[in-house]
């Protein structure tokens, strides 16, 4: 069995500062180290950095210590008071990318654009993003829902940053029928929807495609979702463990791809295990 | 055989206008009275309006007489300057929704917009556009010609005023993720948009399709796409006497649309003839 692996693996630039950011704070601190939430939503890298001493807050009530890490996506300004309150030194940790995306949503509220999102209810880019501008932007998942919006006025329309780039495009289009003037800003990341892009091509010339990241992570899950629409048998994974050697039964070349918040060393675990797999496929196949 | 016509027909309101402009200046003029090329896209029409006074130029030295009418979709700024230059009075008859797409065209460009229309290549909407705007408007006709188009600084998308509503929300989603910010114009016509949202709904009801309109007819070509999308065995027909009996045999039921240049008699010699077919119809099917 082949083994192929994308070109663009492994963390991304704003889960890389994010977790250096975390790691730096924990062993320069003094006292503890909270996030509110995972930092990333990989559950083994924030299993590690709890070792290292970055500790996950459940209630307001645990915010005490050195410092509070803003995560990734953000946070609500609710917990980043309390945490302040409690006389915590805030790192921020919030992707350049989230921020950049952020802010240009207030300046098109400020505008006086109907906002419209592309995104993931419940995720904490949009959980921060709506905190803020309420009902002044409306988050929309797909098309359906998008097409329920009652638009009036000028409208803008943009995404969470880990969209899926399809979704988006569609969701586009179709406001773009409903409205006289539109406007659109692209805030995908690329470091996103390159992997999207290479997840495209790579289903067009594999048997299987093997996503590993965590089982919340949006960016991952938008991997899974190409190999899904592709009828390729594809499989999102957190761990090697989760590897089962029956779906590799007659694969001549598997896919590997990663998220944007998985680490190097389970996407080397993940690659050896499919090695095993591979060396022990024949005799499986013959038997 | 049921006929199933649909709700929106006949001549929309900006032909409507230029064949009464037209009609009314040669009953009221003194000498000849010439368009250039068709004032609208249906030789029946052009022919009658023909015998009451209003001829077609073919060459600019063709010009001359009492007043010079601009066709529904312009005219270009060469040809109204000849027939300036010779004297004639003009009648403009561009219908006001393409008066309407061609100055926001301007106004864009104006802002320093690097502006992409979906149009037909050669369509005189387009020609006129193309005239003055230049190398300031790139045509594209279709997703692969739009992903070709170089993209740089502020980009602004819009329409040919009869353009396929759904191959405007393809290249707009397109452009959306090749952009930062995309401004998008919708120019479609509503009276145009109407149409094929009732061809939409129509080809999921009935068995044949007729579309009733110049073959030239960009609107009405578009009403046929529509048909042949959805596999419906879809006829496009300028005049009644274009219709041929086996295409309705065993058919229950049939949609007849037109287009928006189509008039009102042709449309009902068509209804005539598709029921002197109803009426044959089980005979040829029992034979």
């Amino acid at each position: 069995m082949e083994i192929v692996v994308a070109k663009h693996m492994g963390f991304c630039g704003g889960v890389k500062r994010a977790v250096e950011m975390a790691r730096g704070t924990a062993e320069a601190a003094d006292g503890r180290v909270f996030t509110w939430g995972p930092l990333i939503h990989n559950p083994q890298v924030v299993q590690r950095l709890e070792r290292a001493g970055v500790h996950v807050a459940d209630t307001l009530d645990d915010l005490h210590g050195d410092a509070f890490v803003v995560s990734a996506y953000g946070v609500e300004h609710a917990v980043l008071d309390a945490a302040k309150a409690r006389g915590m030194r805030v790192v921020d940790a919030t992707c350049p990318v989230v921020i950049r995306a952020h802010s240009l949503a207030f300046k098109l509220v400020e505008e006086g654009y109907q906002l419209v999102v592309v995104g993931d209810h419940g995720h904490p880019e949009m959980v921060t993003l709506k905190e803020v501008l309420q009902d002044k932007v409306t988050i929309v998942h797909d098309r359906a829902e998008a097409a329920q919006v009652k638009l009036r006025g000028r409208v803008a329309v943009m995404s969470q940053t880990t969209q899926s780039q399809e979704n988006f495009r569609q969701i586009v289009g179709d406001l773009s029928l409903r409205t006289k003037e539109l406007k659109v800003v692209n805030t995908l990341c690329p470091a996103i929807t390159v992997r999207q892009e290479e997840a495209e091509k790579m289903v067009e010339a594999v048997d299987a495609l093997v996503v590993v990241g965590g089982h919340h992570s949006a960016n991952t899950t938008r991997l899974w979702e190409i190999g899904r629409a592709h009828t390729v048998p594809t499989y999102h994974i957190e761990v090697a463990d989760e590897l089962k050697a029956e779906w590799f039964a007659g694969v001549r070349q598997v896919g590997v791809m990663s998220g944007a918040s998985t680490p190097d060393w389970i996407i080397a675990e993940v690659i050896q295990r499919l090695d095993a797999f591979g060396a022990a496929d024949p005799v499986q196949v013959d038997s």
